[in-house]
């Protein structure tokens, strides 16, 4: 078992939120004992839908692509980069950490008749509009974008932006406060 | 002027929270006027600490580091990688997107002398905690930490772990919902 508190130290999130948290998704544990680990983990993996395994289609392979189709992190959590696109003719047909780099005018083709969902884009800012509106058009329903674009997408496909700069911007803020 | 409907229709926040956020910095626009567009995005860049430039180091110029090294998201946002550092020695010494790859050995030395307050890390997960803490004792004060790893650091230094999988397990939970 594992109380609330104990879950509390591990996470830097309070007591009473994690509680409420859990709550909300139904009954997990039991008032004044806390809640059986192996269940627990059982329960969040299936909210979180990580209790499968989910494919990603990854569009763009230049550094920040190919840093992500050898990031040891997607694997152990379940995601697993099945098809990577490019539009450069000397990167289609070489194959990275073991995906063979396709050509981006098969994206559609290859997504539908796949049946991918997620797709990760890391083309450069200014092509990032017209990948996005491919994938939404070829099926995708959820991007995680690392394009320095906002791009819209129709309700129903869920887009995601890291900014890298705005990580770094909360550092500074935070620098500031010290330094001041 | 801009009203905090018209940052509100920009930004998806609500109105009410961007005058209340706004309006713990102090006075910056007036009732029923809205905010003066220079003086908002001057105050706006201040409180950010993003008024100035930042020199930043970077550890670890595997993959993810070469990424780092070449994205203009950071430039643009007055973030200066000024130094890399590797322990590979095919690595040191040979020079990526204008910055000189240096030993990982002389990291205390050049960071104390530079007096550089932030660092990015994107060594293997294994090297994280060691690195992490080697920075924190040259003074380094704002860490960003793309390693599936986090380490506990100091009070008075700010660690912020970027974690990938995370990313794509909040897009897992919306498909998971949109196909259920």
């Amino acid at each position: 078992m594992i109380s609330s508190q104990e879950l509390s130290d591990l996470t830097e999130c309070s007591a009473a939120q994690i509680r409420k948290d859990l709550a909300y998704f139904g009954q997990f544990g039991r008032p004044g004992c806390g809640y059986p680990v192996e269940d627990l983990k059982r329960e969040l993996k299936k909210i979180l839908g990580v209790d499968k395994d989910w494919d990603v289609a990854l569009v763009g392979v230049g550094n920040m692509g190919s840093a992500l189709l050898a990031y040891k992190g997607f694997k152990g959590q379940g995601f697993n980069i099945k098809h990577a696109f490019d539009n450069d003719t000397r990167k289609i047909g070489k194959v990275k950490q073991g995906i063979r780099i396709r050509d981006i005018e098969d994206l559609k083709k290859v997504i539908k008749s796949s049946k991918i969902g997620m797709a990760i884009v890391t083309v450069p800012q200014e092509a990032a509009r017209e990948i996005i509106d491919r994938l939404v058009s070829s099926g995708i329903k959820a991007i995680l974008n690392f394009a320095p674009a906002r791009p819209k997408v129709p309700k129903g496909v869920e887009l995601l932006n890291i900014d890298l700069s705005m990580e770094l911007e909360r550092l500074t803020y935070f620098l500031k406060r010290i330094r001041a």
